[in-house]
């Protein structure tokens, strides 16, 4: 990078450091960002600083949100007898946009996975053992991933509940809607099998 | 985007303007702004801030710099008889890779382009005529791209510079070293038939 300028090589540096961008995409994004009249290139750095400063975790649910409590916890139109445990905040949104589930969530920010080193102390258990003290939950679904980690995670979290007198469920396996069962892995099919429902 | 907060969700839609970055990895990306630790957050914004503030032209070459004049101009050690006449600031860096250029380059910003309104009045022709008249220029390398608009390009400029008595060279056409022939399209290997050389 010879013949680079500093402030240039410094900010395809910082693309480089994205997921997913590369070397030759971090040169790109950069130049792009040269092209940009200097106003949007300011509003960009100041989404940057914006959202880094006001976001932070609900202090309910975990979630993100840019208040103390976040539009869903706050939201006195919720079935506050459910609570949707999910691993990122992503799956909120994955939720939410079914427009089927109208109780509230709980975000882990993560899920047990001893090999990368994440224990149950990681995550925001204790902040969704707290809250079940305190309101009358009835049914608590794990909706963490239907990987190990994720069913690791709710397997653990149903024996800490279960005890409590609280419903536990897990979300159900199976094909997925659009899919083609020639695809589908025999796992998936087993399970789709084992959860079939009559026809009425 | 019914419940993303809504500085994340200007992050988002930031991330979304770049080029060949689409929602979902836009959607990745900001996460990821979030996940960084508060000051590596500020160090990105801040190089795009410097970037944008300090890179310019060079006054001489139009090549980006954060000085008056860039380095290769300012370098007293180079030819200052050949100017390699480039499309782009990123084809300067390609040259200096081959560590076989010894001479000085001038960035035209673009190509003429009638189909997307670019003219040689957009671009930075009238500098590079400037140099020609200012400094004893014996030769003029026309390394603009190998397409229909850096052709035409390089046609405008000889008819411009060659009248001058100016040598004006174009950089030689064949088949890439590492190729294979097999998926040569037909008229790189009719150039490269072209301008064959004998083996000594």
């Amino acid at each position: 990078m010879a013949y680079y300028v500093p402030s240039l090589s410094r900010l395809i540096e910082q693309f480089e450091k994205l997921p997913g961008v590369g070397k030759k995409s971090a040169q790109r994004l950069a130049f792009y960002m040269l092209d940009l009249p200097k106003e949007q290139a300011e509003e960009f750095a100041g989404a940057i600083l914006e959202a880094r400063d006001k976001v932070r975790y609900c202090a309910v649910c975990q979630n993100l949100t840019d208040e103390e409590i976040c539009s869903v916890c706050a939201d006195e139109g919720r079935n506050k007898e459910e609570i949707c445990v999910v691993e990122d905040p992503r799956d909120v949104l994955a939720f939410e946009r079914t427009r089927e589930y109208s109780g509230l969530y709980h975000v882990l920010h993560g899920a047990i996975s001893p090999l990368d080193g994440i224990g149950s102390e990681q995550l925001k258990i204790g902040e969704l053992l707290g809250r079940i003290g305190k309101q009358p939950v009835k049914e608590i679904i794990m909706a963490t991933n239907p990987t190990v980690e994720g069913e690791a995670t709710a397997m653990y979290l149903s024996r800490l509940i279960k005890p409590l007198g609280i419903k536990v469920t897990r979300l159900a396996y199976g094909i997925p809607v659009g899919g083609d069962l020639e695809y589908a892995d025999e796992v998936t099919l087993s399970r789709a099998l084992e959860g079939r429902s009559e026809i009425l």
